[in-house]
């Protein structure tokens, strides 16, 4: 019997679909660090020469592109997953984008406004690190939401969600699944690391104690909005290599196609020989 | 005695005053491939690590960046030195823009209206691959830039990078400099590899049959601009050493430095013991 294409194989077991897996397992990937380390290698050539396909179909006037879309508790490696999984591609080719608290301007527009103008163009890879979505849980979370204000909300995301998919932008959502000790850890190696206490703010702990109600509104969030993956985040190994392969499939599906020339090939390399260098 | 420091031993090499290097020599670097990849793995240790300070300080409300711009004759590796050198660091700090021919809607704005919308951010390494100086160099070889005209652009640009250096950026431009013979071959490679003819333009030969009008163009503008760096480019390996030398130099210089924390660490420290988490 022939093999079943597993094009879709860590899609597959990390779409969400009901109870999250564990933030310490590893679901259909190398279960330890250094097999990890060794598959996001290969996964990096993979992705490079998938990326650069993507790029030349832009360049050569076609429309697509993917936007990853990163979730998380803090701490949860949105930041790290940047650097270690599209740090593996041409930077001319990735834009990335992080959504703070919004500033008082940004507060005057609807929240999908610096959204907007913050997507990937044709042949890119976007990441977000938030995004819309935390439209939903902070004012959620703190209670400022109504359920008309959320369904709204809900509707709207979707459609601005199948508008993407109409212009040609695959979105791919990712929420890092970490645990509260594993927080709890990181949280405390970023006060007691000087060099990384420029990563802690005090508002983190808030946000910590409102541990459940987040993870419920997240749950939520995965019943009313277009699909998601749940991606187990306490091993940082796992997580950069499931990101990876998450793009990558994604990516393969697509098949983006280095564009036929627009001129024609012998005609200019016959001109190539006569054009002389005046120097 | 003591060695002397030598914190700008590239950039004093490459600093352009007066005639160019040859196009395929290697100055104070590496002279063979193997050693300059050796070189380049070692420098994508302390760029990511300068790169991460400067963008810890952006968070912390530094305002300093870092602006390369890489300008040359087609084929001699902008986009290269992208990916293999701006690939080395973080891409949550990079910000890369490409200046094509400028659009309709482009040209009916002053030509540095779409350059001051890529500027990079606080902490952020912005990349320029062509810049406002093509806004020179494409009119001044057509024969369509006057003289008043082209010494007001001088004096515009000029100024600009003033604005730049006076709002805490620190522009490193670099000319990539290829000798015509190293074009031919790479745009024989761009033609005969199919892969590689989405990068081929046939408007390249137009400008490589202008070469010594393109050549005087930039020896103008190293003249009457701030300083350039020019980089031998007949060799990527020594390209990309070179480049990331550059970078680092500046980046050392700069000393940017991991923010004090704005929050009482002990304080923190203790809250989170406390913060207990609902679930």
């Amino acid at each position: 019997m022939a093999k079943k294409d597993d094009g879709s194989r860590v899609r597959d077991a990390l779409r969400v679909g009901g109870a999250l897996p564990d933030p310490g397992s590893a679901p259909v990937g190398p279960d330890k660090k250094a097999k990890a380390l060794a598959g996001l290698d290969s996964a990096g050539e993979r992705l490079s020469a998938l990326q650069e396909a993507l790029y030349a179909e832009g360049v050569g006037g076609g429309r697509r592109s993917v936007l990853l879309v990163l979730q998380g508790m803090d701490t949860s490696g949105k930041g790290g997953t940047v650097s270690h999984v599209l740090g593996l591609v041409n930077p001319m080719g990735v834009r990335y984008a992080a959504f703070k608290k919004p500033t008082a301007a940004e507060q005057r527009h609807h929240y999908l406004w610096r959204i907007r103008k913050q997507l990937p163009a044709p042949g890119q890879i976007g990441v977000f690190d938030r995004s819309h979505y935390e439209d939903i849980l902070v004012p959620r979370v703190s209670g400022l939401l109504t359920g008309a204000e959320r369904r709204r909300r809900y509707a709207e995301i979707t459609a601005f969600e199948a508008e993407l998919a109409e212009a040609g932008t695959t979105v791919v959502k990712v929420f890092l699944h970490i645990s509260p000790e594993e927080q709890l850890k990181r949280l405390k190696a970023r006060l007691v690391t000087p060099e990384k206490r420029w990563k802690y703010n005090p508002g983190d702990l808030d946000a910590r104690s409102h541990w459940a109600a987040y993870q419920k509104a997240y749950a939520d969030i995965f019943e009313k909005t277009p699909q998601w993956y749940a991606v187990p985040a306490d091993h940082k190994w796992y997580r950069n290599w499931a990101v990876a392969e998450l793009l990558i499939e994604t990516l393969a599906e697509l098949k983006p196609e280095f564009p036929a020339p627009d001129y024609d090939v012998d005609a200019e390399l016959a001109k190539l020989k006569g054009v002389g260098v005046r120097s």
